[in-house]
């Protein structure tokens, strides 16, 4: 075993990962340039990640990101390459570039598991810090949120219509080139079985698939060649592409290329509901009985649902998930919520501005439940613990001054992020599976320190 | 001056840089396999990197990307790590590991400039190679130039809209963190003035800015605590934000902590016209004639045209556009269009998939002008160079025999694909400023070697 597949399999990064300090907006280093100088840059802060709505009128979102915040958190760090432009741009002040190079985060992160769903106000992330050591990473935690979850929230309506059928996700090339591996993990994480990204296979544990592009039937002479040719090289079990001329034609070359023990055809353009028929009583009439479909062409959750009578083995689905199925950004905020005063007491905090307001103080959430079905997202302000033995707290400790908990990160933390998903969602009402607009699949209540409740 | 910096300069990256090598798809290393078992993988071939069409019937897309792919394919290698899970994965065999592990794209890559326009068909990228070496491209070249051009088309539109006054990019947060830098850049390219992103700072040169966020206010006892604090660590020309509580008493705090000097005050809320109406006006009543008002709320091109006639003075744009303004993937594709034979004669190819067709054989483009405006895109299909002494010529050399032409690369790279975009802009006849609906600004011709044009 190499040194990097042990790595691999304890979820540990190359120590060369490069630095993630300046991943950050400008603004949250010109305030820790203040606040070092006003003296605020120690005061205790709870800073809060939620969203105020679901997108697109949705019933439910999936919380994915945390996992790999917490490896780029560890990347958090400021060194010369970083230390040398703030200066040489004068970003900071010199005494705000010597308080960065010793940057350590060493406040407490706590939040919804990974692969959790949630609901408008639920309270995913708190990060309790100095009001300095939080607010940096204020961008970071942000863009790995809102991208992560988007992919997620829209992947769990997909696995939903597919209901049983595989799906995998292909849209690396409709995406940035990382934020590609961080969509086929978050699909994963959302119950998809694989992916085509080999980088989302060798750093998170993503099972990864895919034999051919219209690429490798141009190649060649004639369709009937290439299919030869890959089948010698993949094995009969392959899936052979037959749309790059007639589809028709097409499927006549893969059995005649394949026999009837073919693994599979695929196809990526034409009106899928008709075509998908026609392949398949082909292939049965030419005794292909056991070779399955899969299909490609533009897929969403909608699409999707509209195939649900039609002999289609598996999907791959490309650009609608690794862009949300048209929300693309969570609308997730990073808040600050509560901060201590100079007695030490906490005091919450929140903006008025008109659309945008936030909660403040503290908040401990629970997921309550009727007889194991999921009924209301109920949120303690204040943070003291609320909830009956049927209600599932939802906090669990990401990090405990400073110590991140190793068991959320790496291959492991998906395994254990995509189980916990299944069983976040098997938990909700038949309602959340509705693919239309409307209300969120639960209510999210709060409840004061008097036990008063109010809807959100 | 520090190795960094000269680097910097010399728009030199770490050589610790992350291999790109399996920000690829499955598929195209099971070609890669199936190709040097069959004989084909060294077959000479050219593919193509183009869009059908232009999102959301857009007047025009902007072409960004190349010179971060030639820096990603600078580090398209496969090492230990990469070999290793290609190996203990299967997805390939072991001859075919030996081959990637001495893989050097060895091929020429030529294209339209970064920053310049295009149009349906417009052939933006040509990679001339083997088989293998151009086939394992297609996933990092198309990731790479889909989100960076989806982002540089919307910002392009933002540009124009705000007529002269200058925009910040400040979406990092709502898309991956990667992403979020290049997205700084392309929108650098099309013409924004600034960014909040420190990382694109850092890597690409590109202007940074900010000031503070809504947590600086919270965390102080009083706004006028905090705005005094601000002024005092960042001068009077600072920016105030004034919408954390109620605007009209803000804008009163900001004058009082900085005086009728006071730099700008933003507005990141609200009935944008009317309020920046009653801000400008109340700034005038308190005597701060000079200072600026930027505003940030949600903008995206139609919201800033507007506000034509609001007294703004500046713009910034969040999720809008490193979203791409509603089309975040560019729809880009990369496919063969033709392969040498047996007898070493370039053969055009091209599938013909419904909706999804492509044009074989070599591209040679040109921006007809006529008394030097744009007056159509003109390809000559073959490859012979076509045009008059008013046409210009698009495709320049990125790569040659494997060698990467570093003027197009780093921060001049940069510089150099913004003043190549003002030109493009500048040359584009009137219509192309519409920001409804409607037909491309100019019209696609393909020209065959006997002179016939035919609308593309």
């Amino acid at each position: 075993m190499t040194q990097d597949s042990v790595n691999r399999t304890l979820g540990i990064r190359p120590a060369t990962a490069p630095s993630t300090a300046l991943l950050t907006d400008h603004y949250e280093l010109t305030m820790v340039d203040a606040a070092l100088k006003d003296g605020t840059a120690q005061r205790e802060c709870v800073f809060e990640l939620f969203a105020r709505k679901l997108p697109n009128d949705r019933r439910y979102g999936v919380s994915v990101g945390i996992g790999r915040a917490l490896e780029l958190l560890e990347h958090f760090r400021f060194s010369d390459a970083e230390l040398q432009f703030l200066s040489d741009t004068k970003v900071v002040s010199p005494e705000t570039v010597d308080w960065l190079a010793n940057y350590r985060f060493s406040g407490s992160i706590r939040g919804y598991r990974e692969g959790e769903v949630y609901f408008p106000q639920s309270p995913l992330l708190e990060v309790r810090s100095s009001f300095a050591e939080g607010v940096v990473l204020e961008t970071l935690l942000l863009s790995v949120y809102n991208y992560d979850s988007a992919v997620a929230s829209a992947a769990a309506r997909m696995v939903s219509a597919a209901d049983g059928r595989p799906l995998a996700e292909m849209g690396s090339r409709r995406t940035g080139e990382r934020s590609a591996v961080a969509a086929a993990r978050a699909a994963y994480i959302a119950g998809f079985a694989a992916t085509s990204n080999l980088e989302a296979g060798r750093a998170w544990g993503v099972p990864t698939m895919g034999t051919a592009a219209h690429s490798w039937t141009l190649l060649h002479e004639s369709e009937e060649e290439a299919f030869r040719s890959q089948v010698e090289s993949l094995g009969v079990d392959t899936t052979l592409l037959v749309d790059t001329y007639d589809v028709e034609q097409g499927v006549r070359n893969a059995v005649a290329a394949a026999g009837t023990d073919l693994g599979g055809v695929r196809i990526d353009s034409g009106d899928l509901p008709v075509q998908v028929r026609e392949v398949r009583d082909q292939l049965d009439d030419l005794g292909a009985v056991n070779t399955k479909i899969t299909v490609t062409n533009d897929l969403d959750e909608f699409a999707i649902a509209a195939l649900a009578a039609s002999p289609v083995d598996s999907f791959g689905v490309g650009t609608s998930v690794v862009t949300g199925s048209g929300s693309v950004a969570s609308g997730m905020v990073y808040k600050l919520v509560a901060r201590k005063d100079a007695r030490d007491n906490w005091v919450p905090v929140a903006k008025a501005s008109p659309g945008k307001h936030s909660v403040g103080g503290l908040k401990f959430p629970v997921r309550r439940r009727d007889e194991g079905v999921a009924s209301g997202e109920l949120i303690s302000v204040g943070g003291l613990p609320v909830g009956d033995d049927d209600d599932r707290p939802l906090y669990v400790d990401f990090v405990v001054d400073g110590e991140i908990d190793r068991q959320w990160i790496g291959p492991a933390g998906v395994t254990r992020a995509r189980e916990h998903h299944a069983m976040a969602i098997a938990e909700l009402p038949r309602t959340a599976r509705r693919l239309g607009r409307g209300e969120p699949a639960l209510a999210t209540y709060y409840i004061d320190e008097h036990g008063n409740t109010s809807l959100a």
